[in-house]
């Protein structure tokens, strides 16, 4: 195993010192892995937390800060954070207008994110949850009961975050998050396995021509493995397997994602693709973003994520940013 | 191979095709390859040039924008562009004020642009060269007389792009940008190779627990190979090799580089690592850049550029910068 760490056992908190060394718009507390808007929870404003395993940076802590995030709790590398650190931020950011927890849809997550609302209800903190659904390629999974939550969590961190930063209540901050995941749907392809730096190996295999169709943002088995196809092939398939789910017709928001180890030269070859097809099927594509957003460690592949628009999203989407991974318009 | 292309000849074309519909801010002229600002030219600023071979994205098209470059000549991977691209870049962004290159210094990028320039000599455009030439692993290497161009391009841009934007003339952006270039050093480390499209297989082998210190963006051979070592200790080879060259006192602009295939959160665990050694040296890190901005397609590894500051410098930095890779301030 060749990688940029010291020990395996303390990437993550190597990583968030690294964090915090780059970063003076965000407080980091290394030993409880939490990340912070610094200057602390705006009176009267709605407090977004989210958090998940690390390795699929910059998902959380790349988007805490103005716009988007209040605090990202990131556990060991592809595992859950654990309640006590997930109740450490939702009291950090609570400032008296309740706590919105996205939280993407694995067991682990939702169990812990769930305790530590009900810890934080007790506390007197009014605790709202996301579960983020999007991902159409299966349902159950390693790990998830029903379809796993990938790229639409960038999607609604930034939308529902735009929306707390106007100082809506919870309960409308709360909907606008669940309109995104339900308006949103994403597909992932492998070329390549990741290794996790404690196992130290390739969490699965995959031949040297052979791909992994639908996989999940851990390496988990996804619909079919295949042979190698061209970009075009791939957004069919990817477009395809989503256009299944929600109609790709109307103005959509487009977000082809790296998973890590892909060069953006090969992204925008990608992007390009899904644009000619979503074309083809009638959609417009009025937001995009290429680039890493949500990754699987060093894995070579991408995702595609499609979220149908309406004129709040949009302005929601437009509104300024100030994250260390988004930022515009501020 | 397994890449997200359609055929090794068009990548490149595909690609251009991709950012042309992602990025309405940038006008693409796919068919000869250049990357422009929409809008075209403001009357009286100095028009910046720089282009390369493709394969190290976002440089340089992902750097076109306000308060940075105004055309980027993508050749293909890893090879020069040719000269009528730059001459045809060149005049797209002649605005009276004449035009800056920024080259790395390839010798077959700086024989290209030097033609461009003169065939727009000739053509009543008065143009100005910098040649970046910051890497401090190897004097003369494949493809290179002297000293290599790396991370400091980005350096490079981002500075004389800020002070074109003020209406500076010609002399004066010129030798900003040749201030930042003679104030910065890198140094790269690769842990895996990387594969050109059209050669199908990789650059160079490395092998399992095998890296190499000092590659250059092309796979180009370093100083040596070496067993794989921790963050901290190849923290400590690109500091004291750069060190050799710089001080590294004083108040310090810092980037830890990607190559493409490394985890972002590898980025931070070495961002922190570079940033005690550059503590313990008595330097302070005013100004960073953590992430992928000059890379090798999907090669693992990292580099460290290092530039001293002054005043003026911060403050050309931190002018406002709007390009789809580098953004702020706006």
């Amino acid at each position: 195993m060749k990688k940029l760490i010291n020990a395996p056992d303390t990437v993550v908190t190597d990583a968030l010192a690294g964090v915090a060394a780059a970063h003076p718009s965000l407080v980091v507390d290394v030993e409880n892995k939490v990340i912070l808007r610094a200057g602390g929870p705006r009176p009267g404003k709605v407090g977004l937390v989210s958090g998940g395993g690390s390795g699929h940076e910059p998902l959380h802590g790349g988007f805490v800060g103005y716009g988007m995030l209040d605090a990202a709790c990131p556990g060991e590398v592809f595992t859950s954070p654990v309640p006590d650190q997930v109740l450490l931020a939702t009291r950090a950011v609570s400032a008296g207008a309740g706590v919105l927890q996205v939280v993407k849809n694995y067991t682990g997550d939702v169990l812990n994110f769930q305790m530590a609302a009900e810890l934080a209800g007790d506390e007197g903190i009014e605790v709202a949850s996301v579960i983020v659904n999007d991902d159409v390629a299966v349902e159950d999974s390693l790990y998830t009961a029903g379809r796993r939550g990938v790229g639409a969590t960038v999607l609604v961190e930034k939308i529902a975050g735009a929306l707390a930063e106007e100082d809506a209540d919870l309960t409308a901050v709360a909907a606008v998050a669940r309109e995104v995941n339900d308006r949103s749907r994403s597909f992932g392809v492998a070329l390549t396995s990741c290794t996790t730096p404690a196992a130290g190996k390739p969490t699965f295999e995959l031949g040297g021509s052979e791909i992994e169709l639908g996989i999940g943002i851990h390496g988990e088995p996804g619909r079919h493995r295949g042979p190698m196809r061209s970009a075009r092939e791939l957004a069919a398939v990817a477009l395809d397997a989503i256009a299944a789910d929600i109609p790709l017709d109307g103005e959509l928001l487009v977000m082809v994602n790296g998973m890590g180890g892909t060069p953006l030269l090969e992204l925008y070859v990608m992007y390009n693709e899904v644009a000619s097809c979503i074309r083809a099927r009638g959609g417009r594509i009025a937001r995009n973003l290429v680039g890493n957003y949500i990754t699987s460690l060093e894995m070579q592949g991408f995702s595609v994520t499609v979220c149908g628009l309406t004129d709040t999203l949009t302005r929601l989407w437009d509104a300024p940013v100030d994250t260390p991974a988004l930022r515009w318009g501020r």
